[in-house]
């Protein structure tokens, strides 16, 4: 987010990293956040053989679902732990192969935080290649409760 | 495909789930091909705890991966076993919750496969509900030792 | 839409072509509704000079421009007049070349028409060309006040 | 493009508006490219009535096209004048409603610069705004005589 908003998160990448566990037990063991501040969130797959696909490569729903995981908790961080959020649009490009021995690492950045919407993006790099690996977008719905 | 464009198949559901279990023996426990002829392919998704969220719903990646599989074997079934065929985009609207206890199917149908490029659509299905649970679209490119 | 939803509709062609020309006057000489029912609504792009590009191509905003319309269409054909309807996202493929001397046909269907959100798909035809030209996928949110 | 790729550019803001006003006469007098370096290009819409929408605000169609050219021209500023570079997927989110009465500048990086495809992003400001009101994403096919 930009100037004219709040600059302040409610859930830092510890209150988030519990968060997960409690909530996702079944992925909070692979997808980790790393950071959070109200700028940016980083969050961090730990590849291993399940998200592989032939060729030595990491899987394409993998890569989707560590950007699903950066992009809702990067909501949480502003908005507190509302379980119920939803994606309801996601568009992905894939644009280089990820390394298989390389845990990705997911950058992203809210764009808009509204009171029934919000839109964020997220950049995915492969530790040790420079280039991003794949670009997200998504929309979340936010549940009325919390507006 | 529409009328023009070749009207048969290479690959028939049969062929290409043994291609999916020698290739990607981690999936095709899950994922199957139901039916496959030059008009749709229809591939299911065997919802287990694995597959779920809080909220008693199936997770977004889950879907993606099957929306993911069902474009690829619809691709394959027009070119043979090309096991390098990559996802270059996606774009995915979530539009209704997947009942938990339900298995997902996704009717898929390729817009366009050209040399370089192949474009197809899926909607996916909860079974027992009529309208779509979600929807989406993908863009694969295709290696050129295929051409 | 489905079975299980309205399958009723509160503006026909004839409705919605007047409710262009009212709203939008500098587009309704171009564009124009042709059919409209609870299943399908079809649209239309009078093709001429300033929608065109180099390689006698249509260009892609009009393209576009002609989705927008068409979905737009199909949701105030459900709500009635709504003018103040917005589109939230949009991702559309283009996959082959339209002739520049034919009009465009856009086919849209609903897909979910909820309290909040509004999504559609639509493909688009060159005329005289079996294939879709392109393929587009859009959210509209809908204004509380038509809930 | 970050570091690895290329960092010099073969087209400069002046000569790819030069370039615009041949190729493309009936957009160049409202669309021109502010700025362009390795790392970002600025494109602006002076905004007029023909782009305006009920409500007093810009039409989605008219942000559309600033994006695509704006991308476009970001792949030309890398490849030099290939005039048949042509858009082959994009997504698009509509985020705030932009100002009347204030031009639009998109702001775009380059992603991914294949020899088949590229990738590019772009945010787009209603100026006097400091927050994006739309963000864009588009694939390019790049034509084989320019690889």
């Amino acid at each position: 987010m930009r100037q004219g908003e709040s600059m302040t998160i409610l859930m830092d990448a510890e209150a988030l990293n519990a968060f997960l566990e409690h909530e996702f037990p079944q992925v909070a063991g692979s997808y980790r956040v790393i950071h959070a501040d109200a700028a940016v969130l980083t969050a961090r797959l730990a590849v291993d053989v399940a998200h592989l696909r032939p060729g030595g490569t990491v899987s394409g729903p993998s890569m989707f679902a560590l950007a699903d995981l950066a992009i809702y908790c990067a909501i949480l961080s502003r908005l507190g732990p509302v379980a119920l959020a939803v994606t309801t649009n996601a568009s992905i490009d894939f644009m280089r192969k990820p390394a298989a021995d390389r845990a990705l690492r997911a950058e992203c950045r809210l764009l808009k935080l509204g009171r029934q919407l919000a839109v964020a993006e997220a950049l995915i790099f492969s530790e040790g290649l420079d280039e991003p690996v794949a670009r997200c977008s998504m929309t979340y719905a936010i549940p009325p409760e919390r507006r």
